[in-house]
């Protein structure tokens, strides 16, 4: 199907035969849903044994009782584990709570309310934005949108952020204070940041505000489908040139063990975790070490860790298969959209023809497919094409992922034709 | 011993007498700790069975599966618990992580930066302030300090808050958005607010600016150590005075199961708790519901929740019982010191005579025994008489217990004395 070579003609007898078939599956009552990027329970069943692991030994290796009160950085073992999941050393991890957002939602409001290492907190900046590699993750998004920190969009490429476009911002603007990135299996184009693109961030510090952050939301560091991906050390990166307090990772066990009871973690620099322990010590005595213990004693060697991934990845392949497959059938021999393969992580992000991801949006809804909103993947929720959609295939068994993604790719074929008829 | 009616020589006999008994007990080299009010090992015991409750059944009576995203409520079952405890309606709580701080800190902080209920956000007064009961909890007072808010303090009564002052207080100053209420065995006095008290705090409402909050943090709710003693509702109280907005009600199973890794509940009217998940929302994608179900499974009916309760109370019965009868013994017919006797709860909060606490805890320290910072029960650690000491003995064994009350009694008896002769 090529629709910018179409005739008038072409176009209105493939609306007719499309709008027919989208009319017999609407009679199906469908009710699917390829939201959000959850576990499916299978995978999340792989960690049953998490609950009952401590057989009553509540006490760490160190010695601690972690049914007590203390510690805000964490168990001495669960830093441990962040440390091998991030590739940082141990006494730069925190092992936080059960959610790696919470923790960057606490990290953007240290640098907001009262500076990062000495730095002016960002609230007293003009103008504070963030600059939001695009299409992004929502939440991270919110985060901002929330406390008033102005988002700048960045375009993604097929080696991370546009990294000509964000130093260009940076250079250019004292009020940019920092970048989300999700570096590995990025959310949702699935790209793994280059070496030059993470060198090229990590030389970012020398030309923005001192107060400057990456927030670089590792949620897929062990997150390969086939064989590994190696994304480059930021920490690795920074320490070269010179900018350390720059950098801010995080990571969790959500999409490991259990997606809402899980451990997170966040690594940076001596100095930016100062900041960090002295926004924390006033909220909280310390995180859920018992639960941190459980999952040390879950995962005893990082082998343990990467065998379990292992089964993950046999469950979700067939799920990423099977999307990937749909759009190469429809699409392959098009000009309807455009999309990565991803190696890992949690999405397909899928590019319609310029306005028309809303449509194809309503009407997957209409036929009872749920997707991720219309300009989700975009601060304040507006993709200026209306092009892109967030496909994830994790949560629902694989037949529903296969019908999902055929009423999906009908709804694609179908708001293409009638948006071109429109236009012409 | 009376300090005020001795004489010159009687005061420089015990000073010579006590400094000897001092230089004795100084050689033994003690190193014990009444700092902090946590459960000792034997009450964390007590809940052991904790980990492993679940068997494999992942899922709540209404369905959720636990193990995955999702809930800013938290789980139905979890709500229920913390309605239990906080005697309110299930559909007014939400059950959140380890920490009934941490909700505490967001609470602060959803009235700082964006307002309750559409009022105005407490950061655009000019000079925001709390109501500070003091003594009172320093954790508490963290968070203000944090936030650059500032705390009045408002003297303690035997029945809760001196009411003629807050009252006054709030009638006169617009910029007052809050107090901070321990109002069952208030730590550290250990007073259990009276009906007046409750009533006229629920009045508070009708004269104080429309976004001041009380925060109620209940967190000895079921901690009594002989019969139950009664806390009036102050949701009763405002739903009365048509003040519901204007309380926010905290607690937490920290010191009824696991004290880091328990369940923490806030409860409040319908559009405070909007507000509430206005600011979690872009925060988490939902608490710990596995540790949630844990909890409901635990306490399946609330009379377990009692019961166990009642363990815990004879664990802590005999502690207090040694407190009690030192400083019975000690200062029971002298003029050295005043103290409540708590039905509950985790602390006693002794009361020098003016001018001596920060050098009774320095000698304790000096001597091996570790008690809470002079000052701690107090905004900005400052204690204007230099009077409070609180006392917890929970944590240690019972013959430590005794031994550091042996210490703290001859402590105050040296400091006073020495007091009195350096003002003589």
């Amino acid at each position: 199907m090529h629709i910018d070579s179409a005739s008038r003609e072409q176009l209105q007898e493939w609306e007719k035969e499309l709008s027919a078939q989208y009319q017999r599956i609407c009679e199906h009552e469908l009710s699917l849903d390829i939201t959000r990027g959850k576990p499916s329970a299978d995978q999340l069943h792989l960690a049953d044994k998490l609950d009952g692991i401590l057989n009553g030994d509540y006490r760490a290796a160190d010695g601690t009782d972690t049914r007590n009160y203390g510690g805000l950085d964490g168990l001495a073992c669960a830093r441990d584990l962040g440390a091998d999941i991030l590739q940082v050393p141990s006494e730069e991890v925190i092992a936080g709570g059960n959610s790696s957002l919470t923790l960057m939602y606490h990290a953007v409001l240290t640098g907001y309310l009262f500076g990062f290492a000495g730095n002016t907190p960002w609230r007293e900046l003009e103008n504070p934005k963030f600059l939001c590699p695009v299409p992004g993750y929502d939440r991270h998004f919110s985060i901002c949108e929330q406390l008033g920190i102005g988002m700048v969009n960045v375009p993604m490429t097929d080696s991370g952020p546009d990294m000509d476009a964000a130093e260009e911002l940076v250079r250019n603007d004292r009020d940019i204070i920092g970048i989300w990135c999700v570096p590995k299996f990025s959310n949702p184009t699935g790209v793994t940041y280059s070496e030059d693109t993470v060198d090229r961030l990590a030389q970012l510090g020398q030309i923005a505000n001192p107060g400057f952050r990456i927030f670089w939301d590792n949620a897929y560091a062990i997150h390969d489908l086939e064989q590994q991906v190696n994304l480059p050390s930021i920490r690795s990166a920074t320490l070269a040139n010179d900018t350390a307090d720059s950098v801010i990772q995080f990571a969790s066990t959500s999409k490991v063990t259990f997606a809402g009871s899980g451990v997170a973690f966040v690594s940076s620099s001596p100095a930016n975790l100062a900041s960090l322990k002295q926004q924390m010590q006033a909220m909280t005595i310390g995180p859920d070490k018992v639960n941190q213990l459980r999952h040390s004693r879950f995962f005893a060697e990082f082998t343990m860790l990467k065998e379990h991934m292992q089964k993950h990845a046999e469950i979700l392949k067939p799920k990423f298969a099977c999307v990937l497959e749909q759009l190469e059938k429809s699409f392959g021999e098009s000009d309807l959209g455009e999309w990565e393969k991803p190696r890992g992580g949690y999405f397909v992000s899928f590019n319609t023809r310029p306005g028309c991801a809303t449509e194809v949006i309503k009407l997957a809804a209409d036929a009872g497919v749920k997707l991720t909103p219309a300009g989700a993947t975009f601060p304040y929720g507006k993709d200026p094409e209306d092009r892109n959609i967030r496909i994830a295939p994790s949560f629902p068994p694989l037949e529903e992922v296969d019908t999902a993604m055929s009423v999906f790719v009908l709804c694609v074929k179908l708001a293409s034709v009638r948006k071109q008829l429109q236009m012409a």
